[in-house]
């Protein structure tokens, strides 16, 4: 069981609606020497892979893609910005996300000027449900030209379609803890062994 | 000259309306081992400060706290976030804030289950302009009862108000760098000297 698992078990909380909250150390106050492990743990399930750039979207994914670039021989870090900025030039790459936790619509962009044709991309971000979000970064590499070597998520929701549409996609997808089951009346938390 | 500021004269791009474009290694792509050079200097600032907290917000503060906390004895980061999210408890600190950079006015939330009377703060943040988010953030700390040690900015405005604002409040503020002009016209940036 990795460090992220443990603290799951610990200190996520399970709200009605399969919400988990994991705001304690991971995307309200954040924990930087979980962040620290986690990112070793990425660099471990993606040893074998050469990475040029590290792919995410703000906000919750930005501190756990830059603790992991420190593995990756200091990669840069792009993160999608979720509205149109007057600080970002009109020329960007876009894709439509719709967020299962906000319940709406976005728009998200990368400018054309940080992603490119022979970057070798790992995508990171902080949960992963249904899949839109990713997808949304997956369009958006894709559009770059540039390969999507893996896809690092910390907490997949495995009982929602996300991770198997990915998979099937034939994307090289690890998630540092996959919660296959909870329950908020119980307060219980179940995690795929991945050992 | 610190990393930063030579950075910024490098790379940073002035356009029109006194915007500073620093996206290219600060707040949509980037420079993880920048980040860590800043979290180093913001340590070298305020080494006679005890923090318990870094607190920041969403999304570009982020990175620069992490970065920052791991010289701080991995001190937990919270980052205030921009609108009320089904996470979050309804138990929070708000503060309104308006955005030069978009134009408009947001509500800004921190769970009161992570900042408490007795904690000591440094605030972090990427830009310090006219000084909202900055007053949104000191006034989510007072009201938590917290002390604000310090306040760590990376580029500050000058030429706006908000630096000599903060300052005449007695806040403790630190920045990496300041900006006294610039000229999109020329493309010249000038620097205040801090040596």
């Amino acid at each position: 069981m990795n460090c992220l698992e443990e603290r799951i078990l610990k200190d996520g909380v399970v709200k009605p609606g399969n919400v988990l909250k994991v705001d304690s150390f991971l995307n309200h106050q954040m924990d930087v020497a979980l962040l620290d492990e986690m990112g070793k743990e990425f660099k471990r399930r993606f040893a074998d892979k050469t990475i040029t750039k590290i792919l995410t979207i703000e906000a919750s994914g930005i501190a756990i893609a830059c603790s992991a670039a420190r593995y990756f021989n200091n990669v840069p870090v792009v993160f999608a910005k979720k509205s149109k900025s007057i600080n970002i030039d009109g020329d960007m790459y876009v894709a439509t996300v719709e967020s299962f936790t906000h319940k709406n619509v976005n728009q998200v962009v990368v400018s054309k000027r940080y992603l490119n044709e022979g970057d070798h991309v790992l995508i990171i971000d902080d949960f992963l449900a249904n899949g839109c979000a990713l997808q949304g970064l997956i369009s958006i590499a894709e559009s770059a030209g540039a390969k999507v070597e893996g896809i690092g998520i910390a907490v997949e929701k495995g009982f929602q379609i996300g991770g198997k549409v990915i998979r099937n996609m034939g994307y090289h997808l690890e998630s540092l803890a996959i919660v296959d089951s909870m329950d908020d009346q119980t307060s219980t938390i179940n995690l795929r062994d991945q050992d």
